[in-house]
Parts: C-alpha cells; sequence; structure tokens
C-alpha cells in the first residue's frame, strides 16, 4: 500500500549539516563543558560588572544570520571574544549586586536533563515522571520550610514550580480576584484593593496591574526604621479601614519574608490576623530569604505561615539553582484551578478525566512548562538537607563577620541590622566631625553613592543601591556559589581604600 | 582594620560535597553528556507515550529529601529506573502529537552556555550581552521571516523572547488594554471584547481572563470546513458591529497561522482591514507554523502581517531550539513598555536613565529572564539559513508524503487540505458501504478515537486528536527532529494494521 522513499533520503532538500546526530553532539557538548570549565577557573580575572558600551555588540555583529553554517570552534571563539566580556558575572565569587543567582553542579546536571528530554509537561499525560516528580520535590521543600501541612499534596494543598515571583504572584491574584468577582460581580474589579509595604517588590505591583486591579487602588502601607522597615499590622488596619469606608473592597496583602532594599521581615501573625478579619487573600514573597528557614535557628521568620494563603520562594537566586525555578504552594490549588484552567478538545485525555492527576497547565499562566523539578531534585539528592544548610549558614556567618567589620569602622553604618546574608550599609563624612548627622542624610547619600561607583568601576567587585527610609544604601548581597572569606576580605579591602580616598576628596 | 579567617574556613559549618568545584563540575557534566547520549541512542526502545500508572513514582520515591548527600551515579541510576518510564518521548521519531517540541545540538549547547552563566538579564547592566545578543537575533529572525521593517528594531519596533505563547499574549492584550483604558477610563474594562475563532488556541482565552476581560466578552468567530477553518473577515465584522451596537468596546483580534487543530490560516489582510477600521490591536499567533515561513515559498502564508500591531511564533515549537522560547515582535514597544514597566529604586542605574538601552524587564511580565538568545544564536549561525529551510522542508515533504499514502486508501480520510507538516486525518467504515456518509460522522468519529488508542498504547508511535466541525481527527504532527521517512512507513504501517483489525470487528 505503498511507502515513502528509503530512510536516507533527504527528501529533495540537501542539508550540509544534521541537526542531531548523536556522536556529533556528544562530541560537541564535551567541547562545550570545558570551555564551561575554563570560564570559571577564569571568573576571577573578569570585570564583575561588564564594562561595554551600549551598542558594543551590534558593531561587532553581521546585520543578518549567516545563510552557510559555521563550526561549533568558532562559535565558541565568538562567545569567548564578544559575548564574555559583555556578561556582568552574576556567578562570580566577586558578586554582592541584586540577590544572587547562584548555581551548583547538581543544579546544572539536572538542567542538562530537562533540556535533552525537552518535555512540555502541561498535561500529566505530556510526561507523567514531570508532573509526579514535582508534586515529590515540592512536599519535600515544603517539609523543609516546615510548611504546614495544607500546604503540601499530602495535607490537600500542592506546590508549583513557576518561573518567577511575578508569575507567582500574579497566578495567586488572579485567583483571587476571580473568587471575589464572584461574590461582587466582573463590575467590582474597580473597586478591589491590594496592600503590600513600601519596601515590597515591584512585582507585586506589576502582577496586579496586570491582573486588571487600578493602579491607584495598589494600596502601600509605610514603613519605618523604628521597626526596622517592616509592616506593622496597625497601618495596615488603618488603610483597609479606610478602603472600606470609601466603599472599595479589599482584596489581598502580600507580605515578605527579606524585603529586596533592606530585607526586612513582615510579622506574618499579626498582619494575617488584620487580613483574615477582613477577608483577605494573604500571599508571602519569601524569594531571597525563604531559602534561609530550611534551617531551624532562621525558621522563626515564618512564623504566622499558618495563617497564610500561599507562599513563594526562588530557588534561583540563593539555593544553588539555576534560572528559572520559584517554588509556589497554596492551600486551596482548587482556587488557583478555577481561575487559570482551559480544557481545549486538542488536549483532552483520559487521565485529566480521571480527575487521578496533576495537570500544572491549570496551576500557572503557560501552557509549556519545562521539566523544572529535575534540577532541584538533582540539587536535593546530591547536596541532602545537612549540606544545604551549611552552605547557606556559610554564607549568613560571612556576612555576620562583613556586618562586625562594617561596625568596626567609623566611616561606615550599618543601616538597618542584617536577618540574613545581606548587609545594608552607608558611608559617613566623618571627617568633617565625629557628629555626622551634623551634615544630614543629603551628604551621606551622595558619599555612599560616590563609594559605590567608585568601587564598582573597577571591575573589582559589584554591589548595587538601595534607599530607605530616604537613606541612600549599598547593599552588600553575599550569595555566590564561588564565595569564599578571602572574597570578603578582598572587598573589605577595597571598601576601605576607596572610602578613605574619598574622604581625603573631602577634606 | 580586621579580615575574616582564611579562605579554607568553613565558617563553622562544615560541609561533606562542594556545591561547585571546577573539576567535578567537569566529569559529572562529561558524566550527564555521556548518559544523555545513550538515552538518545535507546529513544526508540522506549514506549513513546509512557505507560505508567497516575501515582507510580510516589510509590518509588520517599517522603522526604534525603539528610545526607548522594552519589551523582546513584541519582543517574534513578533517572534511568524511575524517571525515563515515566516520560513521553517528545524527542522520539516517533512522536507526532499535539505540536513538536524539537531540539537539535546547536540548541542544546547554546542552552547549556545559557545556563553556565545563568545572568537574569532584566535590565541592560545585568548582562550587556543577554539583552544586545536578543536585539540582534531578533531582527535576524524577523528579516528571515521578512517581517515589516517596523517589527525590526532596526526600524522603530522590536523584539522579546518570551517564554511561551500565552505570556506574549498577555503582554499585548495588557498593552492594548491599558491603551484602551486610557481613552475610556478604568470603569470601561468590563466592556472589552477580545475576538478569535473557534480554532484559536485556549492560550488567547486564558491570557484575556487573566488580564481580567469579562469571560463573557471573549467573543469567538464561528468557522466552517468551506473555509478550511479559516476566520472570515465577514463574520468578524458582523461580530464587531453587534457588540458595539450592544455598547461593548472591541479591543483586540488574535488571529492564528497554522491553527492547533487543522493547521488552518487565518487571512492577515482582510482580518486586518476590519480590524483597523474599529481600531482592534492585532496580534498575529503563529506559534508552530511562523518557522516555516523562513522558507519563500511558505511565506505568503504571512501575507497581510504588514497591517498587524505585533505578531509571535515558537522555536521550542518546530524550529530547533529547547523551551523555552517565544518570539514577539511589536511595532510599538513604548505601548507595552507603558502598560509593563516599573522603575523602582534597587534597579535604577545610569546606563537606563540614559536612554539608550533596552531593559526587557518593561518587555514581559517577568523580572528575572534567562539568557534565551543564545540558543537562538547558536541554532542560527551553526545550521544557517539554508540548511534551516531544508530542515523545515523535509518535514513538509514528509508530511506531502504522507497525506498522499493517507489519499490512496480507502479506510482514510484527510479532513482538511494539509497546510505545513501535520495531516489531519479520520477514519471511516468504508467495509460497510461504499458510500462512509451512510453511517455519519458518529460512527466515524467513533472508530477514528478507537484506532487513535489503539495505536498510542502500542507504545510505537504517538498522535493525538482534536475535533473539527464536529468532526474527530487524528492529528499526525511531523517535526521531531529525528522523524526520517522510515519511521513514517513504521506509522502507516500502523495505522493500516490496526485500520484493518478494526474493520474486521466491524464487520
Amino acid at each position: 500500500m505503498g511507502s515513502l522513499p528509503n530512510q536516507d533520503s533527504d527528501n529533495g532538500f540537501p542539508i550540509t549539516i544534521n541537526p542531531f546526530e548523536p556522536e556529533e553532539f556528544r562530541k560537541h557538548a564535551h567541547l562545550v563543558i570545558d570551555f564551561i570549565v575554563e570560564y570559571y577557573k577564569n571568573i576571577e580575572n573578569y570585570p564583575v560588572r561588564s564594562q561595554v558600551e551600549p551598542g558594543y555588540l551590534k558593531k561587532r555583529a553581521p546585520d543578518s544570520a549567516p545563510y552557510d553554517p559555521e563550526p561549533v570552534e568558532d562559535i565558541l571563539r565568538d562567545v569567548k571574544k564578544d559575548i564574555i566580556p559583555g556578561l556582568t558575572h552574576w556567578q562570580s565569587p566577586n558578586f554582592y549586586g541584586y540577590f544572587p543567582s547562584n548555581m551548583s553542579t547538581a543544579g546544572f546536571l539536572g538542567e542538562m536533563l530537562c533540556t535533552a528530554f525537552n518535555t512540555p509537561g502541561f498535561n500529566w499525560i505530556t510526561s507523567p515522571a514531570s508532573t509526579e516528580l514535582e508534586n515529590i520535590v515540592m512536599d519535600w521543600i515544603g517539609k523543609m520550610l516546615q510548611l504546614p501541612s495544607e500546604f503540601l499534596f499530602s495535607g490537600g494543598g500542592g506546590g508549583v514550580i513557576q518561573g518567577t515571583t511575578c508569575e507567582a504572584i500574579l497566578c495567586t491574584v488572579v485567583a483571587a480576584r476571580d473568587k471575589m468577582l464572584q461574590k461582587v460581580g466582573h463590575d467590582g474589579i474597580g473597586k478591589l484593593v491590594v496592600y503590600a509595604s513600601d519596601q515590597t517588590h515591584s512585582a507585586f505591583q506589576k502582577a496586579s496591574q496586570i491582573a486588571g486591579i487600578r493602579r491607584e487602588n495598589f494600596r502601600t502601607v509605610g514603613t519605618t526604621p523604628d521597626n526596622a522597615f517592616a509592616m506593622t499590622a496597625s497601618v495596615l488596619r488603618a488603610a483597609i479601614e479606610s478602603d472600606i469606608e470609601s466603599g472599595l473592597v479589599p482584596l489581598f496583602l502580600c507580605p515578605t519574608i527579606g524585603t529586596t532594599s533592606s530585607t526586612a521581615v513582615d510579622p506574618l501573625g499579626p498582619l494575617c490576623d488584620v487580613a483574615k478579619e477582613f477577608g483577605l487573600w494573604v500571599h508571602v514573597d519569601a524569594a531571597y530569604a525563604g531559602s534561609a528557614c530550611i534551617c531551624p535557628e532562621f525558621r522563626h521568620f515564618l512564623d504566622g505561615v499558618e495563617k497564610t494563603d500561599s507562599f513563594s520562594f526562588n530557588p534561583h537566586k540563593w539555593f544553588f539553582t539555576t534560572m528559572d525555578s520559584c517554588c509556589l504552594w497554596v492551600k486551596d490549588p482548587a482556587v488557583l484551578v478555577e481561575a487559570l484552567s482551559t480544557n481545549p478538545e486538542y488536549l483532552r485525555n483520559k487521565a485529566s478525566e480521571s480527575k487521578r492527576v496533576v495537570d500544572y497547565k491549570d496551576w500557572q499562566i503557560c501552557l509549556n512548562r519545562r521539566f523544572r523539578s529535575l534540577k532541584l531534585w538533582l540539587v536535593l539528592r546530591r547536596y541532602g538537607v545537612a549540606n544545604l544548610r551549611n552552605f547557606l549558614r556559610r554564607h549568613v556567618r560571612m556576612a555576620k563577620d562583613f556586618e562586625g567589620l562594617m561596625r568596626s569602622e567609623k566611616m561606615f553604618e550599618v543601616v538597618v541590622p542584617r536577618n540574613f546574608s545581606t548587609v545594608v550599609f552607608r558611608m559617613l563624612p566623618v571627617n568633617y566631625s565625629s557628629s555626622p548627622r551634623v551634615f544630614g542624610d543629603q551628604a551621606a547619600n551622595e558619599l555612599t553613592a560616590k563609594l559605590l561607583e567608585s568601587v564598582n568601576e573597577t571591575g573589582k567587585i559589584f554591589m548595587t543601591h538601595a534607599v530607605v527610609g530616604g537613606v541612600y544604601v549599598i547593599r552588600f548581597a553575599i550569595g555566590a556559589t564561588l564565595t569564599e572569606n578571602r572574597h570578603i576580605n578582598l572587598a573589605w579591602d577595597m571598601l576601605q581604600e576607596h572610602g578613605n580616598q574619598l574622604l581625603l576628596t573631602l577634606s
């Protein structure tokens, strides 16, 4: 009954390179691994913050894609020549900017397997292992964090690996929104109000806007240095009561464990007591600091989490797992599924209809999803809980020691007490007077900004800034996998050296 | 002025495994590469659709993460024993389900480099190469697709690599929404209407819901077999006019190039003429079939794209690039940025303030973003335009030949004329009569469903279904990188064999 030409046929369209041939794949993959090892071995020789000018790459690249194939060796040569100089090296041991984006051997191996299988696990049937391993890993991590059992699959809740915090928040805001609109009607969407502190990450505001919450209904709860920039229940209550009086509908509260500017911790218990009184959904954003809470001595920062509705943290920040991965747990997955499910004919299958499986497409924005749990599974098994805790404790210890050095030096001031592995400090114009406050924050702000730029432009270390309570601060966020005490000492030496230079210019 | 203990210190927290040591990394990465090569060499021995039962993995996994570390060798043993049986093998040459999720050696190499650098390129400064290579690659692919210059950076527009189509559509719907709400006020959100055909992917409905569009304002434009399930301008016009009469506000149209069920092509020119008359944003979803349009002979499917506002296609489907990657181009990036930008103090930097750079955080939902352009750059350079076109043409040729075989066999019917590499067919109860229509669609639907399950459960090949115009069809989507003519012949033999068996049961 007919057949196509034999297997060697090019079907009339000759190719000069096979897109996938196992032995060629092996050869080139090994080549790239060795290239990567060389990159890591040399990483301290590169300026941490890229020193290229805007538009640098356009000048070096052709205007259009090549018509003919190029050897892998030529491409790797260009990676070295053109790409690496344009990197800001987040994996450098001298990277202290933003929050870390750290990695590990195990995480890399998991990512390779994920890429090789390349399964879009949107429904259970599209790769049962992808969904089931995610179920398992999320319960494992939930237990490591001592989340209440209602957040675990084993307790009727469940977890999902999202790409980023913004996605996780968007999914929960939409779930909360749709649940509320069922009560108040769709016309009420303009009345919904969401709450966060003035320290909360911009991702929350963005997610709320995307979900159609009015920009003017994004309520910012003020914080003060007296409370170490944590949200307080009384200010939250006042804001909610005022909104209700104005005829608005309070919807959602997003407390943070470890804010971006100063790693402040919002007190979950008291905040939830208020929020729950008014029926708000509470989502905890622990993107950075959640990791640390696998250590018993830091778990208290999550006290009160049992009263919340959802919780997320990002293994791709400070948990030795490459991007992207944001773990989100919810107590009531049905609300998430209600808001996010679709059921087109072409995706129907017996397993889904049996209701015995999780179809993660209904837990997230996207349909297609990578087999992200593999890398977390590799990290957890390869290192074990004991090592993971100690990896984190070492970073926290470095930060504690660095904070101690800072406090020993008159020209520096630790502006906010340290909670985790990030030290928030500023520089003071101390040679003007023994009482720097005489010069006001403005002088210190300017000096601190100068110090930051002066140090960053050397390329030897990289830090970033924030402004808390009107004070310009440098954030020294420890968490790169390769950072050791000697790197902290290098940074400390540089800060003193550049600080002293700056003080000379003042006198 | 003080310093921390020497570099060998464990800071009081001993670890038994280093999270990253270059030589150990090299050793284990090579091990995993060899593991992956073995996987690919054996891939035809695995059942394409996983045969595990729901809950299979839970039975095999411990209840909590290990406290102590485990050897990489043990973990890989478990990947083979526990994970691979739970995979549906999208990389199998016998995978014809959904749309492909194909890969290539070059794509894999790019993904390894992306993972190794692990840079979150949210702002230009966080890794200039990440942003600039994305600018370049997006212009390259835009030119390969002969997109109008207004979509390219070089022409005042620009492109961004999103994770999935749903994200791309969500970003453009939100951009269009906020632009419209500036005119009509936020209270108008309940009046906004979005339009798509009854063949459009569920991602559009989902994105609209997330953006706060009322579910009842998701307008489905009916299609018919007479137009090969393409949307028609006259039906669209009627729907828009009716909505305007009802006091609603038409917002957004999403035509598809290559629908999921039958790879139908909506005619962009005539649809845009209507949409633009009423001021709608038009976004083209070419997730699957966009790839083919780099071949001059298929480019006509995009005719009219010059009248649209945005366009997306997914290299992670049929462009030899691993997940996730969805290329989105917009004519007016400012509208996207207006809707999606945030500017918190802690992300401020000189480069952004110079307005000379692109900050991709304002072009997407998420903040963090992987260096996805690397894998596309590797694919484009390693293969070149000539090979990429021929890779695609070979798949289309296989589909054309397979369609020919189908048409030669009385028990099969090609239900919708083939446009690309997907053949849409059904089985007919031909031994009952020479005129199968006597038995109606219902009999054919049931028979086709039986055929699909009968073939799929062998594990030898995997296909999925759809329903178009009330007709249950099997979609035979060719696009796996490893598929050769011999695999198509195997599938053809199996379909005939199982078809004949089924006919016997009817007589």
